[in-house]
């Protein structure tokens, strides 16, 4: 992933990452106002209690709820949760703990990633089956647990069949089943479910805020109750216990009212599948995952890559196979979209002229 | 450390701690102001570039600066920085991180921390000198680094001189020197210094915004260029890598701002003084720590801690001891703690007419 | 501990260590024998599984029996199974596993030493309570298993009803035992009890062969079997499986034959007993602790170390309190105990002399 | 892997693996005779000292020697010499730290290991530049070391071109080169080389006795002073040094002496190109790697593995591709070989005449 130099003081919208999204001003009001008077530190707050309380009764978790700090911060500690010292990981190449976090897993854990090279981005049954050899075998780094990614690194999303097969494919074979949902929003918006018809194939799951509209918070849900219990310990441990946590209640109690997270995820998702569509009539661009959440993947020639980022920042996602990646966040606007869409067939006509 | 079990939406000014308090009002609006447009995620911002200009020419650090998540995070990655994977640390039994941290620097580093019995939380070459024993062999854990927190657990600070002899003997013995700065702002404005003063005396520190008025956010100083290596990588791999940085830089550009981190500090020292002075005239109260920052240790009957825990937030820092501890914090209001030192007076007289 | 610099050829036994011993010869013997065609490695060949049995009938273990490569080995594994992983070990201040093994604990298990000053190196129910503040408060490593040594450090040992006390109270305080055994066997020759009788009041327990004759090899014994699921993949992420097990199982399996463990016990407490006897009627000479295994530490002029030291290897364990170390082995003679105490009473009289 | 469940007593030499071997008859002979008195324990010996220092001249290390207890406390150690605290390993997926140590590398040093698929079990400048990418960039776990394994786990190996090849790649590339050389002296019989001409290759490197006759014992051999500055800590953290290290010393000191390591290795890699040539008569035997060291990778029909392993011990190392691995060892005898290959060839016909 290489690129996105572009001057963060552009005046255009960004598509190089849902990060590069400010705070929605609904989540930012709320923690405005949270900002009054004194309250208990590292959780005790009602804005923290209210935010749990809510993620509890959307997802159907028995289990508890743990606010933290950042989406690496989420996945280690919900992983953690479901490890025996001496187990390993089967997951995705793609998955972000494998790609994206360098080395958390295994630093923090001293666990083992198995990876499978998953089209598309998402495991199977099958591929997870292909790393089962060697259990019962002490030479053999035993897998403990299997991490999937809703929706995925690649903007596509599981279906609840395939989450289930998943969920019983493991359920027979001893695994637990770790959901990394820091794009969960987009994927129930996609799917048009609730978060519970995800969350129950999953022993324990991350929800994301930060790419769905909040400042910088995530919650790590615990399916059943049984899985928690050094949870309190492993978020402290783990460096992702906040002091001043309401802050942290706030932007997700706001994010949980009045449907604002689903909101802003189907926004995101109709921003990427508009710019999908419009490249449908672009020659020489060819989008190369599915649109289902906000991301679009694309290839298109190196030439046209350098013109477009000359006034627009977004990453060079495989340099190799000249494939990008557009994402799309709670605030790109139609006309942003548009705009992109006409300098990205501009600069295949420029490209075009050059070389003829 | 127990109690603070009082209701959090009470009208009365906590005690508790100073991470009870929210944010200060100016540092609000600089996270408002900087919720506009897109910016480059993970710290390409020139809201984190201000803020880290602005640390290092505050601290006089040749090195780099890294902004982090919470003071756990500073901490670790400081050391990080400074140890060697078979390298332990020596430092005050009194210390945040062998205290408070849920073993994070053993569970996150893999290191050891040799503890002395420290009076006033304050560390001396002799205390250090003292766990020296067995350098070369390779059965025990070789000292790397000292840990100093500066202002203390205990609310007092190091003189200038204290942290130069302590620093001289780590040079002469060579020993790499962190400090715990959570509080750092509370020291310089009770030396009536400047950071640099202090930082000149460390290898390694941490710069905390958190207990000054800021939502959250600890910055790690480098004072010298090559211990910065793999800081970053170091930051990610401890998940205190944010992803819309800007929020974090916001913070700190407020707080260093026409220096309102020192005005901040010296506030809240200010209210601790004006407690302590208080309390010299209320018998059955003693002040047992020099009270240099914003914290107020003091013994009396454990009735009258169970009195006024009915109607104030603070904690019970030693049962046995029956010594609780005050904290004040930058908006905590002369009313507060006038009233306060009222509640104190009054739990003395009732206690002693029941005793009576 | 420093010293011991003589030359390894000396003539003369040394006091220094039951690790500068060489091999029982009926162990040795063992060695060669095993040395016959081919054994299925990492463990299932019948002199493992001999040894095994012999110690899970010795020690009542209704769990598993796991032989290891060493001593350290052996505690950081006994512990790992005992330990969640936010969890830490209370212990003596001067544990084996605090102070000899340079932060093994630490390193390999992420755990946190909590320790205690105890007297005589023995660990008592009051001390493990004065560490269990904080317990429940996420900010507070929490303490999981209390670490006794049997016989300890300092050559003492508990009696049963001592041990079965701790047992007691940690089992009333939710916390697990792990004993460890590194001079089990001069413990059990000196209460002149079963290892049973000792092994009953822990959880899990080493069992060292390699002080008490043998070339290396140590054993973890799994009390119950619920807490050994995962001990054969930790040892083997511990790196202390051994490929060719066999001449680790004939160790044991020569020990464990008629009694060869309990008389090499015995013969080294009866040296270290004589040693201490002999040293009551030499004049400026103290032993300082109770003498109840192989080891006898004694307190005498720094000059008179000095000069034992031209002659004799042995370390002086505390300088600055003029302490040494003399330890016996099974294969000390009564010519060797008396030939040492001639030379530490003409050292006396030497030193004497030479300041008069 | 699975499968040699023979019977340990079988009278039949095991082509399981070169880890069945007993101890050569010599090593034997020189634990014996270090059996004699006291040694100072922990290496100060002089069986240690002579074999460290033969493993000096004969690599050519200017860099210290240690002597470890197994292969993966070899790899560990050696790789942990090498790697910063945020850097990952670049090795072949059939790598023997990446699949068959239970995870250790992970869990011990907690970095990450970047695997590729090498064919022939040999990684290549081209492969290691495959995972280049990302360097420089904090989310990816930075490539800090590449791990050659000399013989490679499938019985072949490194040419010194193709070694200088991936030294000089990884010199230019700001990558150090650790080899893993549990079967050393093979790969050196195989080359006619010296031990120097390969480790010239490598920053630091393993040197395995076990395989090679030893009872137990493995070199890590630091080519550069500068790398061992923590090396004797890591050994004692990692539980890797040996209380009575004379026994260990002792059996280098036997394999160097008269070249007995390269006689060893020339005899069993003798004994597997003794067996790979017989079994060119055989149909229905593919001989799947080039034989170059110590075994033969075979694809044979199920039914014919099935009854041959009622009589023989040996893995089938892959079962879906049917394959199997046999291994030779210092004392296989050429009428072992060709007494399996008389089997071998019946088990073709039985097969055949029950399916005719």
């Amino acid at each position: 992933m290489t690129g996105a130099t572009h001057s963060p003081d552009a005046p255009r919208k960004s598509f190089g990452s849902d990060n590069h999204a400010g705070t929605h001003p609904t989540v930012m009001r709320a923690i405005v106002e949270a900002n009054t008077g004194d309250a208990i530190a590292y959780g005790a707050d009602p804005w923290t209690a209210h935010a749990v309380s809510e993620i509890r009764r959307l997802t159907g978790a028995q289990g508890e709820v743990y606010l933290v700090l950042n989406g690496s911060g989420a996945n280690v500690l919900g992983l953690g949760l479901l490890l025996g010292r001496h187990e390993s990981v089967i997951c995705a190449d793609s998955a972000h703990i494998n790609t994206d976090e360098c080395g958390s897993a295994e630093r923090i854990l001293g666990t083992k990633l198995l990876t499978v090279p998953a089209r598309d981005g998402k495991i199977t049954p099958e591929l997870i089956g292909s790393r089962l050899a060697g259990r019962g075998d002490e030479h053999f780094a035993q897998p403990g647990a299997v991490a999937v990614t809703q929706s995925t690194e690649f903007g596509t999303c599981y279906s609840l069949d395939e989450l289930r097969a998943i969920k019983e494919f493991c359920a027979a074979n001893n695994l637990r089943v770790f959901l990394d949902g820091a794009r969960l929003a987009n994927a129930a918006a996609h799917l048009d479910c609730t978060l519970a018809d995800i969350a129950e194939n999953a022993d324990v799951l991350s929800f994301g805020g930060t790419k769905n509209g909040a400042m910088g918070v995530e919650a790590v849900v615990v399916m059943r109750p049984g899985d928690a219990a050094n949870a309190p310990y492993l978020r402290k441990q783990h460096m992702q216990l906040s002091s001043k946590m309401r802050f942290l209640g706030a932007q997700f109690s706001a994010l949980l009212t009045d449907d604002l997270w689903r909101h802003n995820a189907e926004h995101a998702n109709a921003m990427a599948n508009r710019l999908a569509g419009g490249l449908a009539s672009i020659p020489g661009v060819d989008v190369v995952y599915p649109v289902q959440a906000d991301a679009v993947f694309a290839r298109l020639d190196p030439a046209r890559i350098a013109a477009l980022q000359r006034d627009w920042i977004f990453h060079v996602w495989d340099e190799s196979a000249s494939v990008v990646r557009w994402m799309t966040a709670f605030d790109t606007q139609e006309s942003d979209v548009d705009a992109f869409l006409g300098d990205i067939a501009a600069a295949a006509e420029l490209v075009g002229s050059v070389r003829a």
